[in-house]
């Protein structure tokens, strides 16, 4: 068993020898700095955004905080990205689509949960505890709902906790995306402050995500996977 | 001199109570609640936003981190509040507006400074200090440009600091309205730790808020101000 995850580990980290070998040295150090400082102990749930310039910017806070994926709701409204707001986070941010279902909302609680994630509704109407207090010690899946009506009934009720982001104000929210990105640096600024607690990528997970980096601007990406497959099996 | 101040000062208290005679009792609560969490130690200025959405998102951003004023700076755009966005905010901040005169940026920039702030100016290129490290000891101007090109040359150069967010990702900026929401929780968190620093509204100000928040709320607020003021100097 051993062994057999040590030749797959070390076939993967030759393919992505092999794409380093056809990118600019500038995309590798970037690929290499920024996957050292990526997390899959935090990660982002939108639901039936609707407004596209909204789904596009919590995308490129997702990128700016160093979150490797975001899982998108559809229900009403198919997620486009906006380009000029996106910044192009899209070829950054893993972005996991839950749609052409009945129940997209359980759908993605349900495989967030199965992959060890408590998670967490963000609400502004219940207090049960703040962002601040918000236990780290197990990995954290963010919902966020709708400008208008907030999260459905369904994805409140799912969730493990609740948790707001505290406020000053008249208005009784912030918008989506802003809460997004105060949620996330928030986190991310108190989970650097704990050294016992792994919330960075592992090398493994590096070398699949830099991979996965390297497809997103590789023309013909799969067949130049192939090929590469091919030529280190010869050898 | 002292008692001048002090019999302008009880006017001042007693216009206000009339006020409160005539609007709700939660009003009056909500009002008393929040201008006692309102701050002007720390300000915002806009520079040129061409994005309506994001320049009323910055407006509410301010109300819900309890920022009493908001600067907006309008070289070739004409600052408007998209309502859905802006949630109410606009009865709620104070915004300040420069405008039709040939040097807006360095009228705003000297205001802010003659009123005793530090302008700094947050960009996504210079690095001189961090957000998290910046000094705190004097009252604080965020001067945020706009989403193209960030701040203005002149904005730049008048500024007596720069300012950055630490980001992890490839996207080079966040959207403006998330920088300013993102810089005014870090610096309200921090300003929170501080009990060396007066950073709240003293009673005066608080008085002067409210104030100004009831003529938002009530109907042709200077006939019945007036009225109020005559009613009182009879007494």
């Amino acid at each position: 068993m051993v062994d057999l995850k040590k030749e797959k580990e070390v076939a993967k980290a030759d393919i992505l020898a092999a794409f380093y070998d056809i990118i600019t040295p500038e995309k590798r150090e970037k690929f290499d700095e920024l996957a050292a400082l990526r997390s899959n102990y935090v990660t982002v749930a939108v639901e039936n955004l609707n407004q596209e310039h909204n789904a596009s910017a919590v995308m490129r806070s997702c990128d700016c905080f160093g979150i490797r994926d975001l899982h998108i709701v559809e229900k009403n409204h198919q997620f486009t990205v906006q380009r000029d707001i996106a910044k192009g986070s899209k070829r950054w941010v893993k972005h996991h689509h839950y749609s052409d279902v009945k129940y997209p909302t359980s759908k993605c609680i349900d495989s967030l949960k199965s992959q060890g994630y408590k998670v967490v509704a963000m609400t502004p109407h219940e207090q049960e505890v703040s962002i601040w207090d918000l236990p780290l010690d197990e990995p954290l899946a963010f919902f966020f709902g709708t400008e208008i009506s907030g999260l459905s009934e369904q994805a409140l009720a799912l969730a493990d906790t609740h948790c707001v982001i505290p406020m000053y104000g008249f208005t009784e929210s912030f918008n989506i995306s802003v809460s997004a990105a105060l949620t996330l640096q928030i986190i991310r600024s108190r989970l650097e402050a704990r050294k016992d607690i792994d919330w960075l990528l592992n090398e493994d997970e590096q070398i699949d995500l830099k991979l996965h980096w390297c497809k997103q601007i590789v023309r013909n990406s799969e067949i130049v996977e192939r090929e590469f497959i091919q030529r280190l099996q010869q050898h």
